[in-house]
């Protein structure tokens, strides 16, 4: 590994620190180097506050070591006036001469700062670990190259890809660990999302119960807008609940749940129920930027179909029984030729607790 | 580790040298010990020839070496006449003061060496590292425990427990590694089972296509006999194809596939068709003491109910599709209670080429 692949990982290592908190943003660190050592370091902390470069910029107490120093940066720095200037700018002014770059921006109206830095004279180097970079920021790229949040399956079946035993019978397949487990998903994830079939059999908060947890938002999928004011989901913070339904829903109900201070996202409406494109789009404008799509079986049938995943959670009880009058994992028809299979393109498996964990990205 | 499961351990590696080719009998590995040092060794190799541990007694060139020492066998020693003449005399004949054994028989025929050896004045120890011996020989005691073949079930699917997509097809689901592994295990079990149904689809060989491997029995579950003489699974060795069916199915047909060498196995039948106990039974008494059962789905929906699975080798593509209209890998009702539900009581997952494979015994 040569020198600027090994303080590239050092910016890797700092970005991984704001992973899944800098939403709608990515997540990026920094590292300033002078004379092969590190002198000051940074890394984004939440949309809103200091870009990592700045705060990079700003950990270095004696402003005259930054002359003739390099920065490295997982992330192209920004060239736009969003929420914070330019880092471009910043970098520009603080006398840093080689700026070297993990990955370019995806994202249009930000992206820049590596020309604008070149055409001022600094010596610019870009790629460096961009494989690593990408990966830290799979969200973000889906979400600016897409247009919609990041969509994840998770799904807890028997061996078989069996969600439940007969009569959708569902509860205790996996064990306590993967329990756990999902819990801290729930909280990595902006929103978790589930069909009101499943809200009507298992009534599920859909929180994270880990202490000192992030809470995603918890979306349901409700066309009909059949969820019952009872529903435990509506026990604590509404304003964090979206009902995801169509135009033509009850507006009555409609209205008493926005009493109650829940979101409802009204939807156009497709043959198959809510149109799963203009979802996201509204999903995407609250910032909803990633999403852990728990099922069940025909919510799990119609974002596959749709082509949604992005990556799947998948956990396996070492468990078997028949299939016929059980619910499978993905409801929806299956592939009439092998083309239209969707693979995993890397994936990694182990044990977790009693089950086996697969996850991996499309 | 004492010197007792020290010495027990050399024992069982020996026993492994064996490991699918004794069949009806177990693998067992014996050492002779004496001031500490291994003196002679030996294994069970085949049915007929001799027992380990008189191939351990024979290897010891200086008989007089044997007066004193100590044998290690990783299961009792018989106490009857079979093929050969016990090993319970030739270890008395021989000196040995002591013998340590892995697990007691449960072949009631042939078991009762420990209590004979005691009864003649010798030093026995029994139940060194037993686990391990009778995970060594779990199909032998399946055999006479269960007076039936040791059944493992082979699968591959895609993620969601789906064999086929839409309307069958089954092809080409799993990777180049998988196939290779199967054929692997094709040449460790002394039967191969698949039932009428694949081979009307698949029209498979069911042979193991590695150099220098075992044949196991090629067996199809055919109640009705409607398998086409032109199967491609009768271009070879007849005489190691067995067809079960049923008394009533057509007995021209019968003759006909008897006069081309093939075995057919009249088993009583059930509603559900060919009786799998019935079955079980007469493969037994052909010395088919282990069967890879590789589908289809109805064939693993009746063996699992009928809980004659004793292991998995469960192989899954790292891709997905709808379920409706593909088979599912158990194609029987699910159960209506989590208690009915199979466990696996231990297992392994790893990665297999492409794929992940999960193997594991109920």
């Amino acid at each position: 590994m040569d020198k600027d692949e090994l303080f590239m990982k050092k910016a890797i290592e700092l970005a991984k620190k704001g992973l899944y908190k800098t939403c709608p943003n990515p997540a990026v660190g920094a590292v300033i180097v002078k004379d092969g050592k590190i002198i000051g370091k940074g890394y984004h902390k939440k949309a809103g506050t200091d870009h990592a470069e700045v705060v990079a910029i700003k950990s270095v107490k004696d402003k005259t070591m930054l002359d003739g120093a390099t920065m490295y940066v997982t992330l192209e720095p920004c060239n736009h006036y969003g929420k914070t200037p330019p880092c471009s700018i910043a970098i520009l002014n603080s006398n840093i001469k080689r700026v070297v770059i993990g990955m370019l921006d995806v994202n249009k109206t930000a992206s820049g700062g590596a020309e604008f830095l070149k055409s001022h004279g600094i010596e610019v180097v870009s790629g460096i670990l961009e494989k690593e970079c990408r990966d830290l920021n799979k969200i973000f790229i889906t979400n600016i190259t897409k247009q919609r949040p990041f969509y994840a399956m998770k799904a807890a079946m028997l061996l078989n890809g069996c969600i439940s035993i007969k009569g959708g019978v569902s509860k205790y397949i996996t064990s306590t660990k993967s329990l756990e487990y999902v819990h801290r998903l729930r909280s990595r994830y902006n929103g978790v999302l589930v069909g009101i079939n499943t809200v009507l059999m298992d009534d599920p908060l859909l929180n994270c119960r880990l202490k000192r947890c992030g809470q995603p938002k918890r979306i349901v999928l409700d066309a009909f807008l059949k969820i019952p004011l009872s529903a435990r989901i509506f026990g604590f913070e509404p304003q964090n609940i979206y009902i995801a339904t169509t135009v033509s829903s009850d507006s009555n109900k409609k209205s008493i749940l926005k009493s109650m201070g829940v979101n409802i996202l009204e939807c156009a409406s497709t043959s198959d129920g809510i149109d799963l494109i203009d979802l996201s789009k509204k999903l995407l404008e609250k910032d909803i930027c990633s999403v852990l799509v728990e099922g069940g079986s025909r919510i799990h049938g119609s974002f596959l179909n749709a082509n949604l995943y992005d990556k799947v959670h998948l956990f396996y009880a070492p468990k078997i029984t028949g299939s016929y009058g059980a619910f499978n994992v993905i409801g929806s028809q299956a592939a009439s030729d092998f083309s239209e299979v969707k693979n995993l393109k890397s994936y990694n498996c182990k044990k977790i607790g009693d089950d086996i964990i697969i996850e991996g990205y499309f």
